[in-house]
């Protein structure tokens, strides 16, 4: 028999309305003969809720305290749809993620998923009912509970789907699948039907809101197939899976992201060292940095960006500003007027004509490129921030038809 | 180095100040030198927002997804008590109930305290922590989640004090301690300075909402001191402990319960087994019984009352007209327009005058007694409900000085 893992995000059991729907869907699988675990978030706004809350009591909450208190959200979540569940006339088992077996490290609110005890969930498979796991936590070693970060829900139910070798897991949203861009921001966005790992790992780092970016990592690498789908429809959605080779089409989708700020060290010596000592001290201070560029030299000289989370933004350009004394660089300069455009697909690399055509695409549309930044299956393109509309539509336009 | 365990209810944490002003309340406790245990409850109106939820989507909860869902409201207290603690430069364990080692039944909504494993807790204040735990709940033999019905934090406490051989267990409320009756209906009570166990017990059972009467029958068994005060105070409060005996005063307090119905069976066969018969079915239906109280048999028949919360009356009537039915009784009747007067002290079967001079002080008020029950410590009356205030004043007048 069958397992699936079903994820439904806070939108999906927003209000006690919602999570009746959401029982129908899953009492639904159930009765078509199915083993099913069920992975759900907070309701709606209720982890923003708590969040101030504890900021009303301390500026800078303690996290194993914040785990704590965000990890009732979800509590709550199970207890409802359990109770939804049992209405419609079928058996539901309600499990905190601290007794589903989940186990983690003690790196409290980012906690990574370290090994999932299956035992009890398949224990209350195997009677008959309808197994649902509170998202996004876990233990740590010293028996405290830990949350897995934003999004942490759809790591927790690709672990479940990967430990229980499920054959599906279906991440429940309030989007139709995974589109070529925003179709908030460009109405002629598409859903794409079939997508791999690693394209859909660059969109979730390159912004796109669709899955948490550690959950598909965790996919990837244990070849968990995933569907991404609305709650409110049967059919469609988009298909994450092992793709190794697609004709045709090259770009997948086009991501703009503009929670970005850029830090520019001017005139550093160019030395070897240097970069490292940089990064390093942003790393100590636990602060990502996400595209990095590095001019070509003149007379033992040059100039270095990068770009940063705009949260992090005042921190780094701190940190930046004291390496930059030191260094005797000319100067040091923090802007978050930037927004970064990406084209995401795989075998990119083996068509070298994508990055001309996007360049091409910016141009036409007069828009300025202030940095560029490739890998194996993406060009990110550095722009400034009220001009990402504008690239969005140009950029899609040409790739997606 | 003393162990004091502090519980705090649902009005002293209602909101992030009040946390705060606990927070302060802990750390002055600690910082005497003291090893300190807090037991919280949920915030203010917490629990009954969520069971509002639940009945949103169940008209009867399953108990089981129910002790789950409440079980947020007391974590959510425990992680903002820590940060508050953490904020004035302390350190704080907080621990959900069932990492506190709370071990119950798996009776939900109403588990029983079976164990109370304190290795965790101990582990803890030998670190120097101050150490917040979830009141009102535990963990199952079958590994969920349990609550100890309404009032259960007052029980985490006490069975953590007496697991622990707390030196005190501290019940702080909105209330300066327990009163001779109840302050809001006659101005003229007096707190009581020290009160027996047993007196606590008979108080609690006749509708004093001061203390949970389990929680007093634990305290009691396990000779564990508490002492019930107001958050807002530093001294005062009430001293429950073990009182033999008492010089002077007798009655100790007078409480109204205007929260309960009568039963009625009219010329009941007077037969052995009958009473037997119509308790039996109503013990089946989890239905307690208050007073009871049958006349004096004429010709073979008698008439039989008793009373029941007012909650249980539709239940109890329906049971009863149908064992009425059966036993060919003439009539069997339910009345809710009574309330339940009760004076309570230790030694008053030694003092018979008190009973005489509770009857003449109704009659002295124009109250008329309907029914009549007494226990080695208490004297309650049934009377008419729109007549409680006025009985109330006049007992307490007649009593306490």
């Amino acid at each position: 028999m069958a397992i699936i893992v079903q994820k439904y995000g806070g939108s999906s059991v927003a209000d006690t309305e919602k999570i009746k729907k959401v029982a129908e869907k899953v009492v639904n699988t159930h009765r078509k003969g199915n083993k099913v675990v069920v992975v759900v978030s907070a309701m709606g706004k209720t982890t923003d809720n708590l969040i101030s809350l504890a900021r009303q009591i301390h500026p800078s909450p303690p996290t194993r305290e914040m785990d704590l208190l965000l990890s009732t959200g979800e509590l709550v979540s199970v207890a409802l749809l359990c109770m939804a569940i049992e209405k419609l006339g079928y058996e539901a088992e309600g499990l905190p993620g601290f007794f589903a077996g989940i186990r983690t490290d003690d790196a409290h609110t980012k906690a990574r998923i370290k090994t999932v005890d299956t035992r009890r969930i398949i224990e209350e498979l195997k009677k008959g009912k309808i197994v649902v796991v509170a998202g996004f936590q876990g233990l740590s070693p010293q028996e405290n509970i830990t949350t897995l970060g934003r999004g942490g829900s759809d790591l927790t139910a690709i672990a479940i789907a990967g430990a229980l070798k499920a054959e599906i897991c279906e991440i429940y949203t309030d989007v139709p699948g995974v589109f070529t861009t925003d179709p908030n921001l460009v109405p002629e966005a598409k859903i794409i039907p079939v997508i791999s790992y690693k394209e859909m790992l660059e969109m979730a780092s390159a912004g796109a809101k669709v899955m948490q970016s550690r959950a598909v990592e965790f996919a990837q690498k244990y070849h968990i197939p995933c569907v991404v789908k609305s709650t409110c429809q049967e059919n469609g959605g988009t298909m994450v899976t092992e793709v190794d080779f697609k004709e045709g089409a090259i770009v997948s989708s086009v991501t703009l992201d503009d929670k970005q700020a850029k830090i520019t060290f001017f005139n550093v010596p160019d030395k070897p060292g240097i970069a490292a000592k940089i990064f390093g001290a942003l790393g100590d201070a636990n602060i990502n940095v996400d595209v990095i560029v590095q001019n070509v030299s003149t007379s033992g000289y040059t100039d270095l960006s990068f770009t940063v989370n705009i949260t992090d933004m005042e921190k780094a350009y701190e940190i930046s500003r004291k390496l930059g004394q030191e260094l005797k660089c000319k100067d040091v300069t923090a802007d978050n007027d930037i927004a970064k455009i990406t084209v995401i697909g795989l075998g990119m690399m083996n068509h070298p004509g994508v990055a001309a055509r996007m360049f091409k695409a910016l141009a036409d549309a007069g828009v300025n490129i202030e940095m560029i930044s490739t890998s194996e299956i993406k060009i990110s393109c550095i722009i400034r921030k009220g001009e990402g509309h504008k690239a969005l539509k140009a950029v899609h336009q040409e790739f997606i038809r």
